[in-house]
């Protein structure tokens, strides 16, 4: 193809091309095929449709824009930097990938402004884009008013076929079309590429026909390299079904332009190399040096300016208006989008005495998500499909549904990796909402690239794990945890919190809501694991005392001989052991700790008054393996814990056969 | 309903139904709505169609049986003891839940003959399923002879609402409709009922509409509580199929028979109550005792028996033929379902010497396996749409596709959970088969249930996962593993490798091969964790040494004063840290660890050969997480670790800005 002259829009196209293509071939790694096969639908999309304010990457109402396929994020960064965001300029794009840029690798919501998310992970992006979608819904139900429209907005997703094979995409679409998201609109770049090469080798499914079966309105554009209009048609017509989520899928050729390299996948992730970058320069007439874009197309980009300031202004009107008519909900909506709880929301967190019912801190948990959804509108979440179990039902409210959208009661499904991304969405939405995700402990598993992502993308939301340890029992070693509290603790940014009675949940809340909604503007994922079984209410526990992440519960006159360090359901044998010591003369100090990354944030001093270098006789006792816990006992020998599968039989009878016993841990104290 | 008399069928089919009921009630703890409702469904296809013979569960050729659905698993012990299984007598019902009984609270092959993979986790099953039907297409395409067919059988699957609405159901079937498994069957007992409550909840796609999409043979038996000929009828047309998997949704009421919870959430995961167990025995006009079979279903269900030794009696007479005819394959045939290996078979692992080409340790992987892909025909894997990044590809040999079963590469398309519960379906096909699967280290996390079933479940799998560290670069965070290493290294009976250079990657498929066939008849899978990023070949690495987990890779005459312990591409900084710490005049010692679990497996002696209680100056450098390295370095502030998120950028710059060079080492060391 040789391109005698170029229309605007083709100027504007392969101004996108070429941005990747240049940036890939200075960084020499990454992804340029997917930038050059979808430039024309993402053009079409943020020219003609996205409404979003380039100086104002924040704006509340802006739509959504989620590169789920985040490997071809230099599609993303050509478009910010051409848009006018301030966040990505050409000498940003010229560190592509290197050390410190503002365009790394994937997408990262946190280092650079006008990205929604964080991508890369194939699926999460699409999962993300339903949370997203979902908050909208849920904000507008709970905001808009007959007379005044204050949350109206799309979420829009450019989803490749990889993250059409990832289950997750599979998850978060059924649940999306279940839910009837009309302002959920999905491009699938279909170029039937991927890293093994062609899709033939391994994904000849109906895609189309797949989503129809959850429910979606599904399109085909047969020709997305050329075809601007059948983009613009497809797109209009999504927007005009507003009862179902829309896929337009999108046939394109992967690396458009690249004469020996487009359609293949030596085009996807890898630099075309000089030659070829060449070559394609030729083929698609483009006689700009690395970087340039044209003064047409970048002025006919830059209008996105105007016009963005233009969207918000008119929504700060139609907002002003709405505060006049609604101060109520205008205040609150304005106390959600500031990120700030209610002065003293905490005083609505349950507290427990000794003389409280025993009682499993997965109800505990119950009892107090009640009491905050009581104090806190935002708060939004649900079970995958373990409600009667993790005890997550909000009493009194309806389930977010089709129609109902105003309920804060989420129904997952047996969807826990896409019950992740939803929740990380909701968060990332940043309005203020609180979500929170529900399953048990063991199936961590199942989600936990979107815990781990839910920590590095600073997504503020609640995991809440139920179940969480051999005492759940009959289920057996399948659903017992074992390894999963320890290696969540190791999950950078996330704070694991492992309550041993009433105040220390409470206590778990306290810590996880505030840390959802940021401290020094850096929202935090907490993860609470939660007992199935009964345990008392211990002297000494507080809420105070349990937001340092270890205390002293009960102590001995004078420096302990030993100190017994418990964790969750093993706390209170802990205590009682203690107990029977010290009626021997023993000096002994009883430790809890219900979360290790709130005591390492503790100082020096306030640690060594808890843990003191000079008694070094010490007992960690938690049921869960002993990696990591020399950190604390001085060396894992000196732990009562479990470090093989657990088994099959009634929780009390698997406590007691693993050691978990007061008995055994008297024995085991004077040991040492 | 009143039964006046029932027929043979239906007294079999409440004999099923009563020993769940029964074992539940006896339990108090337990799941009998499933096997209430699938009962008929089971019933048809173990009477009518299944292939096994009770006395032998091993016979290489029987039908295999997964209730992906595990939590009905007293349907399935139901089935095993009225059928004739030695494994599971009426006591062991009775135990139902018990500690240490053979009828755990969910499926597990490694406690109770006849169960052929451990289900319970949601959609596993179905995805081991496919992995057991690819088996036995691959072993059918090794073996099979025009005029000797000696593996020919259905793999059948029972899965409820909770595997459909699972991601990794979605993607091992998808891949199943493209691989075109003809000999897979999946009956779906829809039963409209999850934990949550009604599946208008959550979960209203057309799930048949789905599975078409996928490329499956779909049918659908409206009333799965009566139509006996229904199924048995749509079984036969799913067997005709022979191109396709077959999906039949086999529409059930939950707890059918149950007058006041059939069909709701409380008949789905608790006994029902003495009350309602006896309204449901006159309901369904149940006059006998509990755990009572009636001697006409017995002696019906017993029939099994005699079936099975004739089926058996009858392959053995085919083989007897095809060993005549085809003594090498038979003798290959054998040799593979012994689970041995052939002997000296480790002299094909290839050597390095330090004058070898400094490469990674992902390419000196893919040397390996090619070298034992030569040696053992049994090798059979691939890689999550990252075979060109992972070196996993097989050179010399086709894909495993449609009409090319015999070919050893497999193409699982970016679906790790999938192909984490396909690998583990593989390998418990117990044929020899020896599978391995492989993405990017990151990416455990998409499919960490899988590789802990591996674990549990005792299935031989090689899980190959490269790109190990930081070091990986461009990519950025969401790419780079961190925690990953530690957090799979506490899963229990996993062995986890992370190789220095070549020899020691030799070393690793040594161990992993060994393990995948297993020590003392169990099976275990390992890990391998690989560099992206070329490494020198090291003197003194040997696979003699590094098979123990831990060895004194260079040392200094004398006591040393300081060990540095490293491991995988770490090593080689702490042996040029020692050169010039040595050349200062400190005694050092380097300790290469590969593994900590081979090394905790070794006798104290050895142990304390290589890390002398003595010298307690230590320092570990490992491009992941410190937690847990205060086991070997004595606290893990002795460490040079990564404790947060990575940063996309060149890979040697990421090292070297989180400290792993010489020049830190040199300086930790003098610091300590």
């Amino acid at each position: 193809m040789v391109v005698a002259s170029q229309s605007l829009e083709e100027l504007c196209i392969n101004s996108i091309r070429f941005l990747a293509i240049d940036a890939v071939q200075k960084a020499n790694s990454g992804h340029p095929g997917l930038p050059m096969g979808a430039a024309p639908m993402a053009f079409v999309l943020w020219d003609r449709f996205l409404r979003f304010n380039p100086k104002n990457p924040q704006w509340i109402n802006r739509d959504r824009f989620v590169l789920s396929a985040g490997h071809g994020c230099m599609l993303q960064y050509a478009l910010l930097h051409l848009m006018g965001y301030d966040s990505v300029s050409i000498e940003d794009i010229q560190q592509f990938r290197q050390w410190e840029s503002k365009t790394p690798g994937h997408p990262e919501n946190f280092v650079t402004e006008g990205v929604e998310v964080t991508t890369g992970p194939l699926g999460q992006g699409i999962a993300n884009g339903v949370g997203l979608a979902m908050a909208e819904a849920h904000l507008g139900a709970m905001f808009n008013k007959p007379d005044a429209e204050i949350v109206d907005h799309y979420t829009y997703v450019v989803l490749g076929d990889g993250c059409n094979m990832e289950g997750i995409s599979g998850e978060a679409c059924s649940l999306a079309g279940h839910l009837g998201l009309g302002k959920l609109i999905a491009l699938y770049d279909d170029n039937h590429i991927s890293i093994d090469g062609s899709t033939n080798l391994s994904f000849t499914e109906d895609v189309g026909k797949r989503f129809e079966a959850y429910g979606w309105h599904v399109q085909h554009v047969e020709d997305g390299n050329n075809d601007l209009e059948g983009i613009h048609k497809a797109i209009e017509a999504a927007k005009a079904v507003t009862d179902q989520p829309s896929l337009i899928k999108v046939t394109t050729i992967i690396g458009f332009g690249s004469p020996n390299k487009a359609n293949s996948h030596d085009v996807h992730g890898a630099a075309l190399g000089d030659a070829e970058v060449a070559a394609t320069r030729e083929h698609l007439g483009w006689n700009y040096d690395p970087f340039v874009v044209p003064d047409d197309a970048l002025a006919h980009f830059r209008k996105a300016i105007e016009r963005g300031a233009s969207y918000e202004a008119e929504w700060n009107q139609a907002f002003a208006t709405y505060k006049t008519k609604y101060p109520e909900d205008a205040a609150l909506f304005e106390r959600m989008i500031s990120g700030k709880l209610p002065a003293n929301w905490e005083q609505c967190l349950p507290t427990y005495t000794p003389e409280s019912k025993k009682d499993a801190t997965r109800n505990q948990s119950g009892a107090t998500l009640n009491a905050i959804a009581a104090t806190l509108p935002e708060l939004f979440g649900g079970s995958a499909d373990l409600a009667p179990s993790n005890k997550t039902l909000i009493k009194g409210e309806g389930d977010f549904q089709k129609g109902n959208y105003a309920a804060r009661n989420l129904r997952f499904g047996v969807r826990e990796h896409g019950m992740g991304a939803i929740c990380n969405g909701i968060a990332l939405h940043n309005s203020g909402l609180l979500p929170y995700g529900a399953t048990f402990l063991v199936f961590t598993d199942y989600m936990r690239n979107a815990i781990r992502l839910s920590a590095l993308s600073r997504a503020g939301v609640i995991w809440v794990m139920t179940h969480d340890s051999i005492g759940l029992g009959e289920d057996g070693p399948t659903h017992q945890p074992v390894e999963h509290i320890a290696s969540l603790r190791m999950i950078p940014d996330l704070i694991v919190l492992r309550p041993a009675d009433g105040n220390e949940t409470s206590a778990a809340y306290k810590v996880a809501v505030e840390r959802a909604k940021g401290i020094d503007g850096k929202p935090q994922p907490s993860l609470l694991a939660l007992s199935r079984q009964g345990l008392p209410n211990l002297p000494g526990s507080t809420i105070d005392k349990a937001v340092k992440g270890a205390y002293v519960l009960s102590d001995s006159d004078g420096t302990p001989e030993l100190i017994l360090i418990g964790t969750g359901g093993e706390l209170y044998l802990c205590a009682e052991a203690a107990e029977k010591l010290r009626a021997e003369g023993k000096k002994v100090r009883v430790v809890s700790m219900p979360s290790w990354e709130l005591f390492e944030e503790q100082d020096a001093t306030y640690q060594e008054s808890v843990l003191p270098a000079s008694v070094t006789k010490r007992l960690a006792v938690e049921a869960g393996v002993s990696f990591g816990w020399g950190r604390y006992a001085g060396t894992e020998a000196n732990t009562i814990t479990v470090n093989t599968f657990g088994v099959s039989s009634p929780g009390d009878v698997a406590l007691t056969k693993f050691g978990f016993t007061v008995e055994n841990i008297v024995a085991k104290a004077k040991a040492l």
